[in-house]
């Protein structure tokens, strides 16, 4: 039996965040928060191209309250094969449609199936059984990893492949934001009173966000048309 | 579409091979070289209780030839949660039946998800569309995540959240050796000319196999079975 991923789970108390220290994933773990779960985080160090990204992560953790955050490291670059991990040049200046055409160079091979299996094991070594993350399939409709139909095969694979899965009440994927758009993310942030500045979008490891590569390009539209300011860059 | 496990992937020039250095992996990896498949070798230094295993990777990677072999480093002891990465003990002196009652605490959460994830990621970047793995139902009952049906699961999942998945003709994992006993798979290896005394099976760390554990009783039964002598105890 699968869900859409968007439902929350029912009767759990606590989840596994997969937390990046950008803005989807803080908004995901201020929506499980709101509803009383018992967070532990999981960010990674896996080469990609600075780790300011991880130092968001940190602080994002430490805002939501969490039981535990651990940080794993994981070296990607082993085999490379992005933009994030390899010698391969971010896009830059894209408008939607461009990014919309084609998968694109930052897409790192597996990544979110290899992100959400860790977050299994740890879920399951510590009893949780919702694995929560910040997927969102309208803003990023270039990369397979955040549709909902993955997530929902995901959920089958894992109650098929896992100790808990198989002898007990099972995992549910759990991706608040999956059917939202930026917009209404940032919207749903306020609401929860989440510090954005705390955030980190920018694919580039600069001490300033550069505003032009994809992420920081779909930030930026989102913040405009919720008709907030973002506080990391204004 | 999901094949049986078992079957050969049709037209595929290579694969990533996940590799322990045990000998259901090496004899997986005989079986595609036999098929003249180009092989990328995949270990992981996971915390697991002794490197001698990561050691013997490294000789069957050599043996059969792999064009190339990476060892990623993931300290699956942040979270534990099994025998073989956290203070539990393994069980020693069980009999098949007890193996066989209940999921044993050799058991690491979701790791072969985790390894399957990986490999699927090494496999995108490398353009190989086959993972290639040892996993067999017979022996590893206990284990859900060595199950036919999982595999199929797996492999579903992949195709849905990948690039290559989507948009090309698709991963396959083969599991060529899910549906034999473990003397099928020594007398398979004996064809195929293997050396066993390049591999190790045993849970613990010792200078030779201890012999108690599940592993080597399992191990040393395949071997009566086919009533071959095991050149690594032997």
């Amino acid at each position: 039996m699968s869900y859409d991923p968007a439902a929350p789970p029912e009767g759990d108390s606590s989840a596994v965040l997969l937390l990046s220290g950008g803005l989807d994933s803080y908004t995901a773990g201020g929506i499980a928060r709101e509803r009383g779960l018992e967070l532990y985080a999981l960010s990674f160090d896996y080469g990609q191209r600075h780790d300011r990204e991880v130092k968001s992560a940190a602080r994002v953790a430490s805002d939501l309250g969490v039981k535990e955050h651990l940080t794993l490291e994981l070296d990607l670059r082993k085999w490379g094969g992005s933009a994030l991990t390899d010698k391969i040049a971010v896009p830059t200046g894209r408008d939607e449609g461009e990014m919309a055409e084609s998968i694109p160079s930052t897409y790192v091979p597996a990544r979110n199936i290899i992100f959400l299996s860790l977050a299994l094991g740890y879920a399951e070594a510590r009893g949780a059984r919702a694995i929560l993350a910040g997927m969102n399939q309208l803003d990023y409709s270039g990369y397979p990893d955040c549709r909902a139909e993955f997530l929902q095969a995901f959920e089958e694979m894992a109650n098929r492949g896992t100790k808990a899965g198989v002898e007990g009440e099972g995992f549910r994927i759990w991706a608040p934001l999956v059917h939202m758009t930026k917009a209404e993310i940032v919207r749903e942030g306020m609401r929860l009173g989440l510090d954005y500045g705390l955030t980190w979008s920018c694919y580039l490891g600069g001490e300033t966000p550069c505003g032009a590569c994809d992420s920081c390009i779909l930030r930026a539209k989102g913040f405009m048309e919720a008709g907030v300011p973002d506080s990391l860059t204004s």
